[in-house]
């Protein structure tokens, strides 16, 4: 059976894996990112020799994914400054002459959920990530869905809770995004203390939830997805999860029925893969970029 | 060479039209909207004897768009009492006894445009139709986009301007939403006079375009369309577009690069089919009934 690698690369750590066309990960590795010179190599080395028939690679981004453009598998611009206009997809293909899929590190994890995990059932999901940034991965008719770009939705406008503490949103782009409200730096900034120490305060997490629910509501106004997986960080917190369904409900009031929207346990639902949808879904993007060389 | 019936259903007329399959309109009457027992028989008085092979329908919304639903081709929970779960697909295909489709009113339109129109030239585009509502037709992949049931973003919430004279928008289920906002309805609670009578007023359209152009980014973020259609009743006021494509440019901010943005002139454009993307839309959606029944 042929075996895949896979990389999910993060702008704090490059988690290396190979796994088989059942999504099995048989092997995985976590190594600091640093900069392209010191962090290919150490990545390579896990590659080289393990009969690898393709890899996958779910990127943080902006990624260029346009494959007819000069700089397709580029990573953009990007504040980590060693990795901006890096060539991530030809590098690999260089050193191990074998097919690279990419896709964005959120499109990737929602991909991983949506083949072997929590959204297996439905062709249309959205995968919200809310930790130190806030990213959506979106699935329509079973693809991940790219368009121009690819989404960027941690970064839509919001309607800011009159008595928020926050006076403006952490984002440098956009003030009052999503990002800018709702992640963990603007938790910080907003509470004086990072999110882990905050658990006990419910005035935290109903804030919190306000934003990322609002956000849902977006979401379903936009795209009408059939699930929706939270996953990150501060999804960490356990209270969080019904906090956020309340929210959604309350804020939608009643202007949409039906299907998923009447049980909102079953249609806004935690991670189901642990740690591993990112790794999963680059082995899918690996399986699609060897289909696709052999013309299948 | 066979000819289609096309049914563009809104909340004030019906227009009734024939066309080829090059999208050509043949035939159109408009009927005003009143209740099912009175206008369905003038809409199957001008169908009838026409040798249609099929009939497509753009339909004012909710409408229940899912074949594997009991309900497939009723019109949902809309304010106009009379036409609440009205069964208009079934309706038709009784009387009628030819195939039927079906598709909200701004997907029909953003079709009409996918396939005819400015947006023929890409796969992913999306159509804003600005006027007494604020609906959202979305185009992926070349098809009409569903999902659980189908975009309603008129209704995503917005960061409200802090000068905006109007505290709290039009919108009875959400308020500070787009449609609350920027609607013909909330022109005319905010400003006291009818938008065809603010013409000359700036400031009027400077807010105006504040709140589109924002939406426009969340669309960008959310869907990542490769070329956005602008239309409705608002956009009639010429200096609309400008204003528009300003705010977009400001608020993004310069976070997104590339490709359409470089070019806000043709990534955010007006209509292209005059009064008629509706129709011709709903010409396609009648074709694609017709393939469906033959199994092509």
């Amino acid at each position: 059976m042929p075996r895949f690698g896979a990389l999910e690369a993060g702008g704090t750590k490059m988690v290396c894996a190979v796994g088989d066309e059942q999504g099995h990960i048989l092997e995985r590795i976590s190594l600091p990112t640093r900069t392209p010179e010191n962090t290919m190599p150490e990545m390579l080395a896990f590659f080289q020799d393990k009969d690898l028939a393709a890899i996958g690679i779910g990127c943080f981004g902006p990624v260029d994914l346009d494959p007819s453009s000069p700089t397709y598998g580029s990573i953009l611009s990007t504040p980590k400054l060693s990795w901006r206009n890096f060539p991530i997809v030809q590098r690999f293909e260089d050193a191990l002459g074998i097919p690279v899929g990419i896709d964005t590190d959120v499109n990737a994890a929602a991909l991983g959920e949506a083949v072997w995990g929590c959204t297996r059932d439905v062709r249309n999901s959205v995968y919200i990530t809310v930790g130190t940034g806030v990213g959506l991965g979106v699935i329509i008719g079973g693809k991940p869905h790219h368009g121009m770009i690819h989404p960027e939705a941690g970064h839509i406008f919001m309607d800011r809770r009159p008595d928020d503490p926050l006076e403006q949103g952490v984002c440098p782009y956009h003030g009052n995004c999503l990002e800018g409200l709702a992640s963990g730096p603007a938790i910080e900034r907003r509470w004086g203390r990072k999110a882990q120490d905050l658990t006990d305060c419910n005035a935290v997490w109903e804030l919190e939830a306000y934003y990322i629910g609002q956000a849902i509501c977006d979401y379903i106004m936009m795209i009408s997805p059939e699930k929706i997986v939270l996953g990150g960080g501060v999804m960490h917190q356990q209270q969080m999860l019904p906090l956020v369904r309340k929210e959604v409900h309350r804020q939608l009031h009643g202007y949409l029925q039906g299907k998923g929207l009447d049980d909102l346990d079953h249609y806004i639902v935690p991670i189901s893969l642990g740690d591993n949808q990112g790794v999963m879904g680059a082995v899918k993007l690996a399986m699609d970029a060897y289909d696709r060389q052999a013309g299948k």
